[in-house]
């Protein structure tokens, strides 16, 4: 597969790949081992901090991970990806290396020592930044403190998940920037 | 604009138009006046009961109603309401009737008392369940305790925002339910 190469990004600016509601991959480490899964349960919730709120549902074996080592990684990968996506969604990393398993490539990140995957359009470094609802509804709050992107395409096609395992994929893109009032841009 | 007729719809499946991540319009009443905002920072947080998380900045007309009626409706605009999604998103609904301004029409819901968007393709009717994240979040946890659904098209071609006055469409269904784990879907 691919491996896009990237550039820093603004982690003010991850709305961009985030708030159209993709599915994206979460890596993690602990204790050596590094793992990947399959979220669609997430919203961006603040520009500065940049922060990002997400369910982890504690069933999944990167719960614990996530929870003790207090970082992640997000990555957005893209419409090629798409059997790699349910691939990971459908089996544990109890039992496999993710990475290996995939064909995946755990590229280091720079500020988390949760890997990146390098395959992904887009890597969004995330440090837990409030635990508080952990307890009741499996909802993390991350800050994303790094982020890397490619460059081009500006908006990359993503896979956008309904349940039943049925997707949808974006792929046209509206500009409508004349229409809106200036502050709201 | 069409109106299309709808059917109730079960509430643990609000996955199927909520997790794509579409730009949704919110409506709301509180003291005899109705309003709607458009909002793109939200996620499903659990099947049943049927939560949804979501952000309404406090800056918001709707900010207030919402908080103090606990209720209101997450109504699924389509690709043909761009333009009113845009407008309802650009202006305030302290100096105009929104639903009068942009031609939509504002129907009775079952459980609440907030409107549905007669024109939208799906309502889910919310009721606040956990506010202990809106002072330092604007972050608000509604249970959908009723919804409806135009039947057809099972998949709607929604509008997904990325920030900068730049929408993404989905148009394309990919359909992958044979590479999933039986117990994933």
């Amino acid at each position: 597969m691919k491996k896009p190469t990237k550039k820093p990004f603004p982690v003010e600016q991850i709305r961009r790949y985030l708030e159209p509601g993709p599915i994206v991959l979460v890596s993690s480490r602990w204790k050596g081992r590094n793992n990947i899964m399959t979220m669609g349960w997430h919203t961006v919730m603040e520009f500065s901090p940049s922060l990002v709120g997400c369910i982890i549902a504690a069933g999944n074996h990167s719960f614990e991970m996530i929870r003790r080592s207090g970082e992640c990684v997000i990555n957005i990968p893209t419409m090629d990806m798409i059997d790699q996506v349910v691939g990971i969604g459908s089996c544990t990393g109890a039992e496999a290396d993710k990475f290996e398993r995939f064909g995946l490539t755990a590229a280091e990140a720079q500020q988390v020592k949760a890997p990146l995957i390098a395959e992904c359009h887009a890597n969004l470094e995330c440090r837990l930044y409030d635990r508080k609802m952990v307890a009741a509804y499996n909802f993390f709050i991350f800050e994303v403190i790094a982020a890397q992107a490619a460059p081009t395409p500006k908006y990359p096609k993503t896979v956008h998940y309904t349940g039943d395992g049925i997707f949808r994929t974006t792929e046209r893109t509206l500009n409508r920037r004349a229409r809106f009032a200036p502050h709201m841009l």
